[in-house]
């Protein structure tokens, strides 16, 4: 008879419980949906602001902009957080051309990647090698790269269902473009650009030189998915056809950033941290909307979002906006560095950077202890449909604060467009849905209420 | 011993069987996002013919083109099935005003709700009375209403996740907008546009004047969104402001048009049809690339990929392009009609129409058991992030095919941003995915093959 009382009173426990969980959480996405402002912040940031890599101008305008509106939410504690960051120039705009005879040239689309050296003022003219891949430039050698440039085209895989998985698979292409072209006396690199659309935008990203002294470092440039498959098409032609480009593009000395933080302090338990964020810079190509003022703005809304649905978070809430992401990550290495040296616990961190598009789930770096109860809430999130928790990797800005316990985790969005805009000239607000964008705001919100206040397991 | 033998053997013949559903199924999805026909047919379609609404040149020549991009596909059939449909035309563009004081006048976006008639050549002017529903008409009485026009404002609700249910809960306000308002002696009706954006652009749509004698029958247009909270606003501060508008538009005698149908005959029960489709007209003002240029062509592909994938069906599958579901559902009718009197048993029909977005999973119109088997294939959808099985309504082509076994289908996509295009100016081309398109043609495609493959139960 015991037995059967106290199955009874747990059962009524757990229904109470999950009802109110589900009530919240529907008062959650309402906000969000009917007053947001993920949504008005990202129109300010990405029209006002605008693209703002690190070190820029733009940047400093973001996080001032940030702390000032983070300012207005009546959270515990707003600060910056100092940080010395890269700062890197485009400078004029890229010109490039294909030159079958002298004089006969078509203009083609370039962009320098980030990180680059310029050519020459006068430009840099050469013989083009297309290329797939890095071992093909041990099978062709120096004899017949050097004084060439080096023109990687290997497509992204169009075939694979989750567009990160075929990013993932190209970007070495472009990361290593530079470093291994040189090792045999290219003069210069064109990579394909890494988006899965035919059309004329380059997009940009980050390049290494390893340890090659700055003399000895050639220029690299995206190219257009479009003019790859032109100059392809030419060089099957004719393979003594030249390119021209010109770039103007420069590293400069470190400059002074900040990573942008507020807080809303716990009730029960201060010292244990959990954070939200995204990052502040953005390729200057575009307005960052998707890449990642979505992050951003989804961030700083969750914290609004908790304070409107009435929750008093038990533990420490912290929206991160990191700076310096797209080339360095020294807003997060120095996020880490100092909570490291402070003691500070975090037990959480989630990272919104896969664009401002529907929500479809989360991809968790933790013990499968902690997994499986997370599993356990996936009812909760089945009315806003969202049905992806998969454990894997999270995301770059918050990965340095891992430890045996606690769970990292990544927003995981509807990836079919992110690379139509990835780092390019039309990653602009217009792009971005307001109710992709909101959801998003209220699936993270729904997922720091639900982890704040059932803790995680410490095994 | 005889039974764990039994146990192995079934064991092993699903693994097999489940491993070769698999290996189809990826080929489907890497046929339809590497060679997929979806995307360049819908360029065709849209940007080359454009809006086609019943009984137009331009639906016709939609008619035509279908037929010969199917008969180029090498299937066993394919023909034309007559239909008799209604021909509205819009007539010269629109145009409305608010007046505060003669003379000083506010341009507002509308457009002619789909089966209005005109109003007088020099236009109509009239005081406004401001509803959010039917009731309010009842509670204001001739006495507020005679003479006025009459504007529904109810906005969509954008706190449902779901926006079709925000569309569900809202279209009434629009079908039977002229015949409520008539009733109380209105002139006229404007309605606030079905979207939930806030932008100019005015979103059409059907109406009814049910039996009201036709020079009886009120004008209706639509307004933004925009223009609908300024109209609002303006009110709010005086009642006594006037509302222009003028439109042309007509309802002309029926006209001869067409289904277009392509069959590939079942190999083993070539008397079992399976039926996928969408609708080929669409309304006038885009180029119905959402709506439905994607369930279109998606459709075509199902048959083109099934065959591309080295498919042979045992059932006779149907690709079924429907005339005139905007305004008339004539082309359904008249299949369902023709089908009944041949007697033809459709066991199965898969209708898109819920725009060219990534796409989540189905609509279910069907037995429980019939439900629980396709629920068993599942697990083979989440590999392509297909995860949305629900028991509801299917959609509006195929329903009138509904028999106690058969199974309906809708497919069910990604519908945030649907209602920012649906039935207006903006839903074109360029607002469809290439991958989002391809993806859906691919799911069709799938879900197609395991019916064929496995049948439906009939009990």
């Amino acid at each position: 008879m015991k037995k059967v009382i106290l199955v009874i009173v747990i059962t009524f426990s757990l229904t109470i419980s999950a009802q109110s969980d589900q009530e919240i959480i529907r008062k959650i996405y309402t906000q969000s949906l009917t007053n947001g402002k993920s949504y008005d912040w990202l129109a300010y940031l990405s029209t006002q602001i605008g693209g703002r890599l690190s070190g820029s101008y733009n940047a400093e305008k973001a996080v001032a902009w940030a702390k000032s509106e983070l300012d207005s939410l009546g959270l515990d504690k707003v600060w910056l957080q100092p940080v010395m960051v890269p700062k890197w120039v485009r400078g004029t705009k890229e010109y490039a051309f294909i030159e079958t005879v002298p004089g006969k040239t078509t203009s083609v689309n370039i962009c320098a990647l980030g990180g680059s050296v310029a050519t020459s003022s006068l430009g840099l003219k050469s013989q083009v090698v297309e290329i797939q891949d890095f071992k093909q430039l041990e099978v062709l050698g120096k004899e017949n790269i050097e004084g060439k440039i080096v023109f990687y085209n290997r497509p992204m895989q169009a075939g694979l269902i989750e567009t990160f998985e075929a990013y993932g698979s190209g970007v070495n292409q472009h990361y290593k473009s530079a470093i291994e072209a040189s090792k045999y006396g290219a003069v210069a690199v064109i990579v394909r650009s890494l988006s899965l659309r035919l059309d004329n935008l380059p997009h940009t990203g980050n390049i290494t030189y390893g340890n090659i002294p700055i003399e000895k470092r050639i220029p690299a440039a995206a190219i257009s998915t479009k003019d790859a498959d032109l100059l392809s098409t030419m060089l099957k032609l004719d393979k003594s056809i030249s390119f021209y480009f010109k770039q103007n593009c420069k590293q400069l000395s470190d400059v002074q950033s900040y990573n942008v933080i507020g807080e809303i302090t716990g009730s029960e338990y201060p010292n244990e941290y959990m954070l939200v964020g995204g990052h502040l810079d953005s390729w200057d190509l575009g307005d960052g909307a998707h890449d990642n003022g979505a992050g951003v703005v989804q961030s700083m809304d969750v914290l609004r979002l908790l304070k409107a649905s009435g929750i008093k978070p038990k533990r420490s809430i912290r929206v991160v906006l990191f700076m310096n992401q797209e080339n360095g990550l020294r807003g997060a290495k120095k996020y880490e560095e100092d909570a490291r040296k402070k003691n500070e616990t975090h037990i959480f961190a989630l990272e919104s950077d896969a664009g401002g598009f529907t929500p479809r789930g989360f991809n968790f770096d933790c013990s499968d202890a902690n997994f499986n109860n997370i599993l356990s809430w996936k009812p909760l999130f089945e009315p806003y449909l969202i049905h992806y928790f998969k454990k894997s990797g999270s995301a770059a800005g918050v990965k340095l604060l891992k430890n045996e316990h606690n769970v990292l985790v990544g927003l995981r969005t509807d990836s079919q467009r992110y690379f139509d805009y990835h780092h390019a000239s039309n990653d602009t607000f217009e792009a971005v849905n307001k109710r992709e964008l909101e959801l998003g705001a209220a699936t993270m919100t729904a997922l720091v209420y639900l982890v704040d206040n059932y803790g995680i397991k410490k095994n």
